[in-house]
């Protein structure tokens, strides 16, 4: 990560921090708020709200304390509920996420799943409640759940189950991708546009951005992974189609793709970054 | 029932049904498509779309076939979504719903848990894609999310399993309630006034026609439950804190109350038939 970058990504994480911080202040019971607060604060990258604010940015130019939260909260507590719910023991049962215990764990099964209700829940209510004007407000919940449905990311993980170890073309596991990550990403990025009052064209761009980000992703975390990833008896992954090197050419390709529909942009700094760190990251 | 009633229900629910029906029409993967409706198709009473349907023929007085089915649909798929969820065996574990296997025992609990996140998001494509002027839908998003949430059913569930079994007082009772069951209903009889164009006032008393429909129905359910509530060692219930006769006359003080609220709208007769009903069926 560049230095610039990595100021401004300390800038926007710190921002949607206290965004998140603000969502659940209080409950009913009570002790239902800890368990609600738990899974917003292990410290997540927050990379798809940072690609909203970029976005949001890309369009007007201005500075990253006055990007608009709301679309990176929503996106964030949808993020963060698929992960509590993927943890259970039915789904990928983890007992451990970032080094501490998995919501099931640390609360139970019950707690669990009710969280990542809520969560899914209040993506809606950060939405409509975020003072844009309504025509937006509508555009940001119809993108949002179409994104993260059963045609977005819940239909990918339902792929992922039932075509999941099946999948031989590189072609059949990007279907499950483009659901199951791709879609959330790829929404973080037009709705950046969308709170930025952004014309048709410039919308098209950040979908042509977010969706080659969001592909790029995942290639990028198959290389991170390639130990796993080559092994024949793991999971389907693109180096293990591909091969390591194929895979790294078709992620800074990727990368190249979301690069030019950025630069279409006025002020596409944040977004080119951002693109350049998805496939150079080391984490 | 009233023949009236039973002939309006039958129309009210054929044109549920069929919007139901149109929300699933496909899915990827393919298979998941049969998973996404198999709990709504499972013969549900309707209720709540019913008084929203009701609610909007009590302001606008036009037929049941021009009543907007937006809301009622939202309502019944988040109602829907948790069923699936509470039958989990992590909550109540229950093996059959209405004479049919739950979704985790017809499919698995992961698909069961994954059916529930989808109907729970689908309910809000359904209002951003309603076709209501955008003002309305914001106020339909930010209703539903606060009624389905932290702060109302989900937040009851939540209740009712920490504080369950310890609630000894009819107030503690109504507390839970009020979130669980009360919040979607109150929520469905202001969402008809909202899509009639309801001004405030109107607004109001569906308001407190949903507040004193939805515990009426509850007081309603612990009398025809009285053999099960009135046991020493089962949860609390209303009968077993009050008996049955008080509350009896508490159900149907609720009901006057619904009545009357009802009655200061300009065509109040399906409303005032959908209160007397909740405290005198039989099932």
């Amino acid at each position: 990560m560049t230095p610039a970058l990595a100021e401004w990504f300390g800038a926007a994480r710190a921002r949607i921090d206290m965004a998140l911080g603000d969502v659940f202040t209080q409950s009913w019971p009570q002790p239902f708020l800890g368990a609600l607060n738990y899974p917003l604060t292990t410290g997540g990258k927050r990379i798809r709200p940072a690609i909203s604010m970029a976005a949001w940015q890309a369009v007007t130019g201005g500075p990253i304390g006055d990007a608009p939260t709301a679309p990176g909260v929503a996106v964030e507590l949808i993020h963060t509920y698929s992960l509590v719910h993927d943890d259970l023991p039915a789904m990928d049962d983890d007992a451990e996420r970032r080094g501490r215990p998995t919501v099931h764990v640390q609360y139970d099964e019950a707690t669990a799943i009710l969280v990542g209700d809520a969560l899914l829940t209040e993506a809606f209510t950060v939405l409509a409640r975020s003072g844009h004007s309504p025509e937006t407000i509508v555009s940001l919940v119809a993108g949002l759940a179409a994104a993260a449905g059963h045609r977005g990311m819940v239909g990918g993980q339902m792929g992922d189950i039932l075509l999941g170890a099946s999948v031989d073309t590189v072609q059949g596991l990007q279907d499950v991708h483009r659901r199951k990550t791709g879609a959330l990403i790829r929404w973080s990025s037009v709705s950046g546009g969308q709170v930025a009052g952004a014309e048709r064209a410039q919308l098209q761009a950040l979908d042509v951005y977010g969706s080659a980000v969001g592909l790029a992703f995942q290639l990028a975390d198959d290389v991170l992974d390639a130990d796993e990833a080559e092994d024949p008896n793991g999971p389907p992954s693109y180096v293990r189609l591909m091969g390591i090197e194929e895979t790294q050419r078709q992620a800074a390709a990727l990368a190249d793709k979301a690069i030019e529909a950025a630069q279409t942009l006025p002020h596409p700094e944040m977004l080119v970054a951002l693109a350049q760190f998805t496939v150079q990251r080391d984490v």
